[in-house]
């Protein structure tokens, strides 16, 4: 079973239960309006060893500061605020000392700089490896609350910062260059969370979510969620230095928001982005009333076998 | 370093970060009040195989009860009632199939027979064993929620079960008695969900914790939150069948509660407790104003080298 194959099992396994006022599994966050026009979101991930991290590539400050990115970019990408997380750490005896209080540092730095307090969590050994689970929660009106299932035909898509240089560095560690600059990108990946609050608090935009698996697969569930399709300018898509058009498209980890808005204000909106954070939003395509997902080189339907990145 | 000197290390480190209106690490939940006299209670618990399970003694089903099991158990300890959890699974190859699938038949046994919600989580694989967390949240009238930090001298301090058939089943499991009664305790661990909630109602209630790692260590949580003491009479320690004194008053995993009460409504307490659920509360010693913990055995202060059982 391929990990979104279990997920969707699960889901339906435990339809059947109370919801108790939560909006359960299928976007980035489950979603719990708590009164006053509120509401707070909550997403979990697991970064396993030798899976999602060598510790011989990463230093612990940074993966310290990755556990938490990973999250926050969960919350920032359905348009709420990081407010509070949990770290559950699971250490084998060799990274309980000096490897854990650094991890810390790092975990510390982001909860700093992006206003998350750390309010609970867990510790144990580990006989085999290093295992981190990071709950984030967020908070945000309820009317800024960014779902994939919001998208409408005619819709522009755009990713808000260039894809691809997470993917390449990837393939420079496997390769030994741990320090080539895609690498360094690879081992550091920032939330976009201001970026997500400033558009979650946009009207025109509708659907919107991170890109932790890459575009090619990603957008799927905007598209699935939305029941919609989508028509793709590959010249569009925004290539970082040091990557290829295949890995903007197809890599993981790159953590930047997709979301879809309504085409007669995108003009509008990416120019006042421009001047919020200094940096354009790339449209990329349309989204469509069906047909699935198309990928279009110089307008003509192209026929690519590009995926998206799967740890599992 | 210890797990709580980690902790500590961990808090102090993040004390100074804003709590966005959590209160946070200290107890067995953090707290969210918000709005209209309610507050959300947060928990995380991280299980890894061949620490805290072993795969040849523990059915996946068990499993997938007893991961929910002790995060409903915190939850319950402050008084409040569990909504929803994350769960996050680091599942190897040989576990990503039917275990995996009866594990969550186990998680959903529990999420249905106590009300909870399965909100989000992640899955992953793993190189080497495998790793649970769950994050659980609960619910509660903010008057209901039961701190370790709130006991007060002259309190009569309670337990609302036998203790000690968990560290009894351990010894059997490591013995290669899997089916000993007292293993089969320790494998099936019972969250007392109804009577937290219970004792979370009743205002003569002060300081409540669940017993997690044994009476000896726990305690002390309650002690030093509280800047108190105690004295507790071995004799009134309730045996479960088939453990002894020493091991039910160290061994862990009971998921007992323990709490303090209000002397002079102790016994009125204990006869609506009887009656609400057919079992008797075990009073077993006083809140003091000072001088540690105090084990009495008939009547006079004993020497005993008890400590609390830890993973870590």
């Amino acid at each position: 079973m391929t990990e979104f194959g279990f997920i969707d099992h699960i889901a339906r396994r435990f339809a059947d239960l109370p919801g108790n006022g939560f909006e359960g599994i299928g976007d980035d966050c489950a979603v719990f309006p708590f009164g006053g026009g509120e509401a707070l979101l909550f997403t979990a991930d697991l970064l396993t060893e030798g899976v999602h991290f060598l510790r011989a590539a990463t230093s612990a400050r940074e993966l310290g500061r990755k556990a938490l990115a990973v999250n926050l970019s969960d919350v920032a990408a359905m348009g709420a605020r990081p407010v509070a997380t949990l770290l559950s750490l699971s250490l084998p005896a060799d990274a309980a000392g000096e490897w854990a209080a650094e991890f810390m540092e790092g975990y510390r730095e982001f909860s700093a700089e992006f206003g998350a307090a750390l309010i609970g969590g867990d510790t144990t050994r580990s006989e085999a490896g290093i295992t981190i689970n990071v709950t984030a929660i967020g908070r945000a009106p309820e009317t800024h609350v960014k779902r994939r299932s919001a998208a409408r035909p005619g819709d522009a898509i755009f990713v808000a910062g260039e894809l691809g240089a997470s993917g390449a560095g990837l393939r420079e560690i496997f390769a030994g260059r741990l320090d080539a600059p895609t690498a360094v990108v690879h081992r550091n990946p920032r939330p976009q969370v201001a970026e997500g609050l400033w558009l979650g608090a946009r009207r025109e935009v509708h659907a919107m979510m991170d890109l932790s698996d890459g575009l090619a697969s990603d957008i799927r569930h905007i598209l699935d969620r939305s029941g919609v399709g989508a028509r793709i300018e590959v010249e569009r898509i925004p290539v970082a230095s040091g990557a290829d058009l295949r890995t903007a498209a197809c890599g993981g980890e790159d953590y930047k928001l997709l979301f879809t808005a309504d085409a007669r204000q995108a003009d509008r909106l990416a120019a006042d982005f421009r001047t919020a954070f200094g940096a354009p939003l790339h449209p990329i395509g349309r989204i469509t009333d069906g047909g699935g997902l198309v990928w279009l080189r110089d307008g003509v339907p192209a026929e690519l076998d590009w995926q998206g990145f799967t740890h599992y």
